[in-house]
């Protein structure tokens, strides 16, 4: 039997990919790429490769309960960890942990989000199998810092020391996502590497980290420590759930650890954050346009636009557009420039407020 | 019992209205304007205000018998006349003319399109009349001339004399659409008016002109001319009709007869022919987008589009689009600058090329 265990935190909204992304069916149930498997069942199948089945676990808010079961029938209902409201990665990370020490106090835990791209996957698994082995053996909280290809202004980065543990190198510090001045600088310094949100650590050391950095976490899921992986954690994380601080685990623990060590990877990595991510990525036409979804198309000089309709029989023509996202589903048909999706999130409270809750 | 009959002549296919019009549902069988009276029946309204119901004839392609059933409930099937195969205005016009004399040979008949847009009803009415009233007395070809609001490149014009008979002047030329510069001195002259594809006749008179100027059509009429108001007219129809040749009444008739007389009149007329002039006659909002068919939309930094779109549960989110045409309806969602509209009929052939005669 292995220690190896993995959670795939898969609760978000991702209300920047609307209207492709609902509020009731978030990115990561999406097959943005037409394979057949959303981003969600595609981290999945990679975990399954090196992690046994039963100890993948699937964080989530309850609200998305039916669509993972539907998505991941492989999973038992208990391993679902549902959360009863949103509170952001840190409390998240916290009931998995303490669930899993309930069950292997010895477990050693990658912790991902489901809605992350991975082009290279032998070399994403050969990168965890050395995290797991270095955590089982040291007392730290790793993560994997993404060697940057370009001056990417979307992502955090992470700065590394000189001081190592074999391949792994002690993270100096996190930063915000920087200007593209200052990420040219980070690109070139050869010391900043992007903030993949992929965390492995031994159950005890993370556990360890809670009782010191957010001890109004851990303060209150001992409180019910002995019903974990029982039948009365439900009920208790329904009760205290709600209580925990609004905080995420960069915040909360890593940026103030001093335990923290970094691999420095190059896997092909992308957070499918935005449209404009989703369109560097895709496979583009002649004319630079990124079609998703199988889309039936015909452009007529028409260049560097995102196009993705989530409908089988629909055919799109386009003529004379150029840079923009053209994206419909469901209910709602966007044409946007692809320089200002950042209003997405405007345009969705705004048809929220004016046509009403379905558009959401 | 009155002397006066129309025939609304509604066989066109109206391509350039694509993805709304299809060959299936041609674009004077649309609701445009979301009145929820399409074109055709906003036709036979007004008509129905000055001619009695039984006297007003509808000439299609039998291909629309069943749509032209379901939206003018009110004929009896005999007064639609079925077209076998496309052959232009002429042959369709002779087939009424030669079924309107066998009913009343005494017939002051007035012959429109479809797919016209009229505002000013009540002066169109009175002009109607005192066509019809004029050609009662008179062995005259009529039609309304318009007189121009702009220099449209769009229409043909009409060249008139001073010739007249009361208030109808004796016609010089008919022209084709003539460029920009030549629309401007057209419009200054004030001898110029937009052809509306109106006519007025008596039976008679308009036999008579197809005896003389296209005796290939009447010659072939003459020989089923005691068939016409029997049940042996359909037969007859169906074995004759396609020998007619391809040809317009204004080509094969109005541009050669010598007794072709002009009303000028001003009745808010609009051929609508192309998504740019529906877009012209539209009502806009405050950033002059024209939005039909009370599409829900939310447009920001968007000018002088037209947006159409024809699924009542859809919200279309436009952002920083100028003069384009948005139009989605049934499995076609086109989006083209609306500068470059003549391209749509392209559009078509290549999509049902590409994806098949559905998109068609």
């Amino acid at each position: 039997m292995t220690d190896n265990y993995c959670v795939i935190m898969g609760g978000g909204i991702g209300s920047r990919f609307w209207p492709f992304s609902r509020e009731s069916y978030p990115k990561q149930f999406l097959d943005f790429f037409g394979t057949g498997r959303s981003l969600l069942q595609m981290t999945f199948d990679r975990f399954a490769k090196i992690i046994p089945v039963e100890n993948i676990y699937v964080a989530t808010n309850e609200a998305y309960f039916d669509l993972m079961k539907l998505q991941l029938p492989e999973l038992n209902e208990n391993q679902f960890l549902l959360e009863p409201s949103r509170r952001n990665t840190a409390p998240c990370i916290a009931y998995a942990s303490y669930r899993i020490n309930a069950c292997n106090p010895n477990a050693n835990i990658i912790v991902a989000p489901s809605d992350h791209l991975i082009l290279k996957e032998e070399e994403f698994l050969h990168d965890v199998q050395k995290a797991l082995d270095f955590v089982r053996e040291n007392k730290a909280l790793a993560t994997l810092g993404i060697k940057p290809s370009r001056p990417e202004t979307g992502y955090g980065y992470i700065q590394n020391s000189d001081k190592m543990i074999g391949e792994f190198t002690k993270v100096k510090t996190f930063t915000e996502k920087p200007n593209l001045e200052i990420a040219k600088v980070f690109q070139q310094s050869g010391e900043f590497f992007w903030n993949s949100g992929i965390f492995i650590w031994n159950v005890n050391t993370i556990l360890e980290a809670f009782s010191k950095l957010l001890p109004d976490i851990s303060v209150r899921f001992d409180l019910g420590k002995h019903l974990f992986n029982t039948d009365k954690e439900r009920a208790f994380v329904k009760e205290h759930f709600a209580y925990c601080p609004n905080i995420s685990i960069d915040y909360g623990i890593m940026e103030k650890a001093d335990n923290v060590y970094m691999l420095c990877v190059d896997f092909g990595w992308a957070d499918l954050g935005t449209w404009g991510s989703l369109y560097d990525l895709a496979n583009k036409d002649e004319n630079e346009n990124a079609i998703l979804k199988n889309t039936k198309v015909l452009t007529y000089e028409s260049f560097r636009n995102v196009i993705a309709i989530d409908n089988p029989g629909r055919l799109v023509v386009i003529e004379g557009l150029e840079d923009f996202i053209v994206a419909e589903s469901g209910n709602v048909l966007l044409i946007c420039k692809k320089d200002d999706e950042q209003r997405i999130k405007q345009f969705v409270a705004d048809a929220q407020l004016k046509f009403g809750k379905e558009y959401k």
